[in-house]
């Protein structure tokens, strides 16, 4: 290699470095990148400057809770938010929801659209290959710079491989695939910052899913299928008698699923058939209701109360329709884990804050977090 | 920065990312080196061949099950063991073990001295000191190039950070320090090899306590207590009446632990009142010490369910002095695991294959996988 080879390459070097954590934490300081990248100011100026001046990078905002000793507010910097773009695609099982960023972390554009449940997987992509062209083109966003899609696919997992090579396909870009409740927790999670290291996310809807954050990064398992909180046995007074649809008995999703509570009130009496109908019977005080429900937080709080115990998790967070149905939902589910797993160890208990789109947006903070290896630069 | 200064930077970076693998992962063929590292086999080539030369890396020994195309078996490189000694200390309620390898991961010397349960911290750490000084006379090993101080520390936690400062002042060098039993999760988790991901570690022994390995990484949590499978609700039929020492009820180590195993025996007019009664009691097939053995197996098989279809580790491992009781008590909760857990998802359960040396080899094993940033290297 040659001398001006070598010089190039340790300044090539150090700009990645440099790009790699915008790409991955959006707008920073100088000072916080220059923690992170482990460079000196003197070094990190250099480059940012070059980068800057460039426009590789661009200023977008000033802090000023990082106010320097000057008393200047400390400029933001990102990547030039053209540079790139990062589709984020949630194939659910009822609809498919879509949502476009740009390398600064700005949300461009975002759409859904719905199809019958029995929809199969290559119509469920052909219509998401739809969406994505009417949402371009609806918003004049061009995807002339994609840097990547993230597929959320609800499971089973089998489904996932054919989805992304379809994307890989049509896109001829990078495709991570993951579940979809999976890229949620992960979206949950950076809610409260991009450096949260240890979350647990539930999700209880029509099935009960969920994912962790562990030490930072997303878990997949040895066989990728953490986060199977769904099948966790429950012990509370509302176990179910009627076998689960993985063929076993006593799973919290026949207890704490949207459809498992319906089930439970009927048995009681309860004409309640949909989340709605849950909804205003909660709302008038129907003590059935009311009474169903809490039994299922209990079971849930008891699942997550092992889980704590065994994790540690900093947060705990808790989403889903059924959460929607009643607030309470999520303090009694607090009171349970605070009650089984103790309060010694502070563990904050929360409502998701995303709504529907937890799942894309996820995909698209997967899509930033996999960042290309310093590999190969020989 | 000069051009002879850049050339040496990236040769430098080159090296110490060889070297770094060859710390974390003991001796590896030049394949796999380049494989982890990331350079093309040319350029490593050069590289070893400049370490080699050095001294700084040694061949150890052939491997056939790498053999290359040639023929020839692939040569395995390690660090030179002499360039650094890795100390690992356990110190537990009633004694403390040390070990300490060298750079090529192979252990030189181990001792244990015991002391009495009420034995204080500082007074635990001179035995320490006093018997890392023997074992280091009786053994032959110098400590002139120590490359850090891993110590392992029975609970409660508040214990580590005087512990370390104690061992950092003592060595003047780098020190890491954590649960005992999280070090011996690690150490378990890599007699299957340095890749093993996704392991679950649980020792039933005066207490109950576990680790989890998840990505390749010790899992700490949020605050430093992941891996309390002790105080998991139990609900297997044998659970406790009485309350536990963390002052809940039904927890695991109520259950399954060898104190709680011989409390329930006595309670049912069996006199056993050490792990050797219950031992001596299970090989002449006392019925009441099968049963409570039974009973205490489905429970930490029904806590270790739960936290698979969470986790989703490869391995599951069950160690310590109650597993060693009665060979059985594994099987059990293995197929306690598979009718709460289902089987879909192969998991390997097994004993662990280490024995009280655990803990010491499982800080030596951080301190390798502790590398060094590539920060600052401007």
């Amino acid at each position: 290699m040659s001398v001006e080879g070598v010089h190039a390459l340790v300044r090539r070097t150090h700009e990645e470095r440099v790009l790699r954590v915008l790409r991955e934490h959006g707008a920073l300081s100088r000072g916080q990148i220059a923690a992170k990248v482990g460079l000196s100011r003197t070094t990190l100026s250099e480059i940012t400057g070059d980068l800057l001046s460039r426009g590789a990078v661009v200023v977008v905002d000033t802090d000023a809770s990082l106010r320097a000793g000057s008393g200047r507010p400390a400029e933001l910097l990102t990547l030039d938010p053209s540079s790139g773009q990062f589709l984020g695609v949630d194939l659910g099982h009822t609809r498919v929801r879509i949502a476009v960023a740009d390398a600064a972390h700005e949300v461009m554009a975002a759409g859904h659209q719905t199809y019958g449940p029995d929809t199969g997987w290559p119509e469920r992509v052909a219509i998401a290959f739809d969406l994505i062209d009417d949402v371009g083109t609806g918003s004049g966003v061009s995807f002339r710079a994609l840097q990547g899609v993230g597929v959320g696919v609800a499971g089973p997992r089998p489904a996932e491989p054919a989805v992304a090579q379809a994307f890989r396909e049509r896109f001829g870009t990078t495709v991570i695939a993951d579940n979809n409740t999976r890229f949620a927790a992960l979206a949950e999670a950076i809610t409260e910052g991009p450096d949260l290291q240890d979350v647990l996310y539930i999700r209880l809807a029509d099935g009960i899913g969920g994912g962790l954050v562990v030490g930072g990064r997303l878990v997949t398992g040895g066989h990728g299928v953490a986060g199977e909180f769904g099948h966790v046995p429950a012990t509370g007074p509302g176990a179910e008698p009627d076998p689960c649809r993985c063929g076993r008995h006593g799973c919290l999703e026949t207890v704490a699923s949207v459809p498992a509570v319906l089930r439970t009130c009927r048995r009681r009496g309860l004409a309640v058939h949909t989340a709605e109908d849950l909804e205003a019977a909660l709302r008038r005080g129907d003590p059935v209701a009311a009474a169903v429900l809490d039994e299922a937080a209990v079971a849930v709080g008891q699942v997550l109360a092992a889980a704590a115990l065994v994790l540690d998790p900093a947060q705990i967070v808790v989403g889903g329709r059924l959460t929607r149905c009643w607030p309470g939902v999520v303090d009694r589910v607090a009171a349970t884990i605070a009650e089984r797993a103790g309060t010694a160890t502070p563990r904050v208990v929360r409502a998701a804050r995303l709504g529907d789109e937890d799942g894309a947006l996820g995909a698209i903070a997967a899509l930033y977090r996999q960042t290309p290896l310093l590999a190969g630069y020989h």
